[in-house]
């Protein structure tokens, strides 16, 4: 091994640590990916088997070394999870927000997870775990008013002001559309495993079109995906691709009445298909928006969490 | 057994007859209820045991005569129930509607079904069964333009104009609290059995009168209540009222932005706990209304029907 190699081993091992599952980093001093990991192994899991458990067995099967220090986010953090991390309340600067990382008591190694924020409105009371990791790694500007979406069970729409969350709202739209599909009479519409919605199927763009127009009301639009079922013998894939469509518009509309569209473009975290019907129906309402991987941010997020903790340090080197 | 009680005998027997309930009567000529039968056997169960059989317990055990005529409403008419009762398209005054009841081929019994209604819109399909003969037996008059509201697992509100349904909606309401209740995230807030929400706790007045300001948008505030949960520790119960509120505030809003207000008082049509949370979520969005009983509108509309399909005379005096 060339002393160059050397001095580019692991310095941190990242963890997205969700509810349902587990991504690992291995992460060189100069912020590098030496190593990556996936695993069904998320909260629940590891609730069983052992956090601690869990995590050795991910950082041996990468070769990480005894004493490498480990930086996480998400679920992981919460109360039913390794230690709770308590919440950030918003507003909050994002360095801030990360440098408040918890520690794991651990005998050998340095382990941290960042604390998800908490919106202690008694209109909207909020909370969030894993987001905010995303956000500090998606290469926001250090200045102005920025509104970020991201997809996904629980969607999130955060308004970040000059580095700092001002404030955050959850549309639960991947959780409805599920729920709706498996447990509403939309499954009989639906049929029982659903394909995966293209963000090009006409009734997707129709649906997610006239729900954009509503200002968030998809309730009074729900019940016409059944009876489009029985009186114009939707397909069930087109059926499927009504309610993804009506839910996503709805949740876009809604944002924008809530958080107003602002004259920065919409910063949108999200990866996969999700990426693609999101970015499908921010065009069809006429937003300006800028993609940015979900995976990469919140990779991105958790080394600069490791920065911000002084577990790497800012000019490349392993501390 | 007199003249007099002889010529007052059942001239009809009317049922309800919907998915998972039954409810029937005899009804003499002049319209009065002479008995009364409630039952769980609704068209799941009426799907097995057969109609007809179904039907004849409920007549031999209320002494109806081996003739007597029966008049029907609700999903019993659907495709999926005993002979498909086909849909009238809206818009359709009321007397026609009934007078469209489907004949079921019977050996002895003049049976028939009321059929059910499709608005055969683009924009928003929508079917109803059972409603339309709560309609026709609310005492709606016969001039004017008026709103009905008749909240239920799939709440319509619907069009009633000059005595012809010009239009209507659903908004599955009650069957969005069932499924949020047990299949949501919000199953952690609001416990395996929550308790019937009452119309004056102060979160259902509370989270009915925010969602009556957001024109329909309920889905930005259901992880709300979960985060209520988390951070102001609301118990299970004031979760449920929570839920309830903002669903069925989120409704009345979503309705009046489709239908506006109007002059005349909305008609509610509701029994139960339903007629209470809905008065008192009216009373909030300070929407006049007048309540008709569900129970008594169903079976005057299914008098209705009767004298409509000539079972039973106009005058008072069976045929």
């Amino acid at each position: 091994m060339s002393p160059a190699f050397a001095s580019n081993g692991p310095a941190v091992a990242a963890l997205d640590w969700g509810t349902t599952r587990l991504r690992a980093w291995l992460i060189d001093g100069g912020g590098k990916v030496l190593a990556e990991r996936r695993g069904d192994d998320g909260l629940i899991t590891a609730r069983e088997k052992g956090f601690a458990n869990v995590l050795e067995g991910h950082l041996v099967a990468m070769g990480a070394p005894e004493t490498l220090p480990v930086i996480v986010c998400g679920m992981a953090g919460s109360r039913q999870g390794w230690i709770e991390a308590p919440y950030v309340a918003v507003p909050a600067p994002l360095g801030a927000i990360l440098r408040g990382a918890a520690q794991v008591p651990d005998p050998k190694r340095d382990i941290r997870i960042v604390p998800g924020l908490a919106q202690r409105l008694a209109e909207v009371p909020d909370v969030m775990r894993g987001e905010e990791t995303q956000l500090a790694g998606a290469g926001l500007p250090a200045k102005g008013r920025h509104l970020v979406c991201m997809p996904g069970t629980h969607s999130k729409w955060v308004v970040v002001e000059d580095g700092a969350v001002a404030g955050f709202g959850t549309w639960p739209t991947g959780e409805l559309f599920s729920v709706l599909a498996e447990h509403s009479i939309l499954k009989h519409s639906l049929g029982e495993h659903p394909a995966p919605v293209a963000a090009d199927n006409p009734y997707f763009r129709q649906w997610c079109e006239r729900a954009l127009g509503e200002g968030g009301d998809v309730t009074s639009r729900l019940f016409a995906i059944r009876a489009a079922g029985l009186l114009q013998d939707l397909t069930s894939q087109d059926a499927a691709a009504c309610l993804s469509g009506l839910l996503i518009g709805g949740e876009i509309a809604s944002a924008r009445r809530r958080y107003g569209a602002g004259d920065a473009a919409v910063v949108l975290i999200a990866s996969g298909s999700l990426a693609s019907l999101y970015s499908a129906a921010l065009d069809l309402a006429r937003l300006a928006f800028r993609a940015v991987d979900a995976d990469e941010a919140v990779r991105a997020g958790l080394i600069e969490a490791a920065r911000e903790n002084g577990m790497i340090a800012r000019t490349g080197a392993a501390i």
